[in-house]
């Protein structure tokens, strides 16, 4: 039996699965992340030939388990032009264990996003490790220290990067901002991007910080844009699917339009930038880093801010669409989602919200901003 | 007795000899390397505190001896302005030995130049390790790859990397101007310095690759100077103390008289620029980035050139100047000195002779551009 057809909390992944959980994982990637589409082809080549991957939920975590995030480091825009390949993953995640003197027992995805949801996925089913169903915020953050294990004082030192020409870097610093200036310096001098392993944590650690289930929400995204788009409605069964989770369950459609205004450089590793949508009933600004960050109207109402998540949709398919993807003229459907619980704290605000990304508004949740979508 | 009394080779370094040698690594440090006063001030203090170091001549060393170099790295100016401490010198040694699994047995410095001549000497006394006579390059060079323990193919990688903010990095590539290519830019990021271990090797790669007895040569240079400012002439005295080594037999006077032109900038981590010497006998023109790398006549002819040493001397006292201390109107003594024989192999000239820092005149040693000196 095909596993996709589960409809409870995923036990196990098959290759039939990747393909929801890519586009899934494309919706939480907010515009950024990297585009899946890499991640789903290692991630299916892994699976083709080392089997399926067992999926843990954090509840069942041994307390004594050893949990590590492997994740792809680096500007997007250079991750999809320079193909990560699961050599570099293997040899960062060898790198901890060296480190650590430990064998890791399962992966932990850092975020729900993006490509980094599929690398971990291909490097389980290689190394046959099982994956935890969680992850560290529920969505694609663009710095190291966004993450929920952080907030809980588990830090990302010691960091293994290594990269495809064969240097490896051990990063240890005292804060997870720390270990983000110095990996993301080492990165810019290894081209652009690298593969990484960091916060390696216990079972019992995991089991307390995660944001839980959100693999399984994933693939649940994915199967509804894909099902839906044979019944002629994928918006539809996605914002059913959204209303059914714990997480996303607030939901709201910012601006239905195309693409009339687009600024977009690479500025410090990073994606940056400016799109406008127009539409019949008004407009929409997103800025973006990596990924989308704020929306805001015409009239400079903040209609959805960091860290709850903006998608842009392409309008006919609900396809996700990435900061690199945007084109001049694209019609398209801007929405909002109400972040996971965690990430709203006033403590993650300080590290996740609106301020640590430049912005001077105040987070306002966006059931708030929209009491009536 | 003090053991600044002995003439030979040196046995054992104590408070006593540190004024020496700083002077003499001053001379070495050919205007780079860092100003060793601060090296000073740590390595008395260290021998003050725990003894003096026992040397070790490089053909003593056991083949199952585990050497390792420690420095400081960045730009010499941000290094005297941020001032190193013993204990991340430790720091980074601990790392090293984490990482290799293995005590080091005892310490070699990287160059003879500057300050990090001092600053293995300052470890040795708190670890109470002894210290190898001799070098990598018998002068100072701006980068990790510019050693003849890299020539013989003994890699920098890898290397550890200390912060006084407590970060640590560790660095492993296949070539040590990998290793140089990551660790400058991690030192950027750590604020312009940190202290480094690299180059960890068996007591029989070592003997086989090492400069040897140049700490011997810098105490001595360092006692020439400060005899003869008794005596009333420093140079004379520290000429003939030149003519009496192995290595730096060869000298020549290359221009007398004042600073006229000076630009000194700071890029790369690097100090670079350019300064003019001009006296009643001609003028002489020197390149340098951290280090003097070439000196030419008024009339374009090259006068002396990297990897032969050039030192810029205050030309009362004989004080030897690094690029930060020079000064518009200084008299000074423009000194070309032959480098050690192992640096000027055509292998060697690859990696530390004009071409490798962008000149494109061919190397032609100091004895040949100055037969009657």
């Amino acid at each position: 039996m095909n596993s996709s057809r589960q409809s409870g909390p995923l036990r196990r992944v098959d290759v039939g699965d990747v393909g929801d959980i890519a586009l899934g994982a494309a919706l939480l990637g907010t515009g950024g992340g990297g585009d899946p589409y890499i991640g789903r082809l290692l991630a299916a080549s892994a699976m083709r030939q080392c089997g399926p991957v067992d999926i843990v939920a954090p509840e069942d975590l041994a307390d004594d388990a050893f949990v590590a995030c492997a994740a792809m480091m680096g500007a997007p825009t250079v991750i999809v032009e320079k193909l990560p390949t699961l050599a570099v993953l293997d040899a960062a995640l060898d790198g901890l264990e060296q480190r650590q003197g430990r064998a890791v027992t399962a992966l932990l995805p850092a975020e729900m996003g993006g490509i980094n949801s599929l690398m971990p996925l291909a490097l389980a089913a290689r190394r046959r490790l099982p994956l935890v169903d969680a992850d560290g915020m529920g969505r694609a953050f663009p710095e190291l220290q966004m993450v929920t294990f952080n907030l809980a004082g588990h830090g990302a030192s010691p960091l293994v990067m290594a990269a495809d020409t064969g240097e490896r870097v051990v990063i240890e610093a005292a804060t997870s901002a720390g270990v983000e200036n110095l990996a993301r310096s080492a990165i810019v001098a290894l081209g652009g991007s690298a593969a990484i392993t960091c916060y390696s944590m216990s079972g019992a650690a995991a089991r307390a910080c995660v944001v839980a289930g959100t693999l399984t929400c994933a693939r649940a995204f994915g199967r509804a844009i894909r099902e839906g788009r044979s019944s002629g409605d994928p918006l539809a069964l996605l914002l059913r699917s959204l209303s059914q989770t714990p997480h996303y369950a607030h939901h709201a459609v910012l601006a239905r339009g195309k693409v009339r205004d687009l600024s977009r450089r690479i500025e410090g590793g990073f994606t940056q930038g400016r799109c406008v949508v127009q539409g019949a009933a008004g407009g929409c600004a997103i800025e973006f880093r990596n990924e989308y960050l704020v929306a805001e109207s015409s009239a400079g109402a903040t209609l959805c801010s960091v860290p709850d998540l903006i998608a842009v949709l392409d309008e006919d398919s609900a396809e996700p669409l990435t900061t690199d993807q945007l084109k001049y003229g694209q019609r398209v459907i801007v929405l909002g989602m109400s972040a996971p619980a965690a990430l709203r704290t006033p403590a993650a605000l300080e590290v996740m919200g609106p301020a640590a990304f430049g912005f001077r508004h105040p987070f306002v949740p966006l059931e708030r901003l929209h009491p009536h979508a």
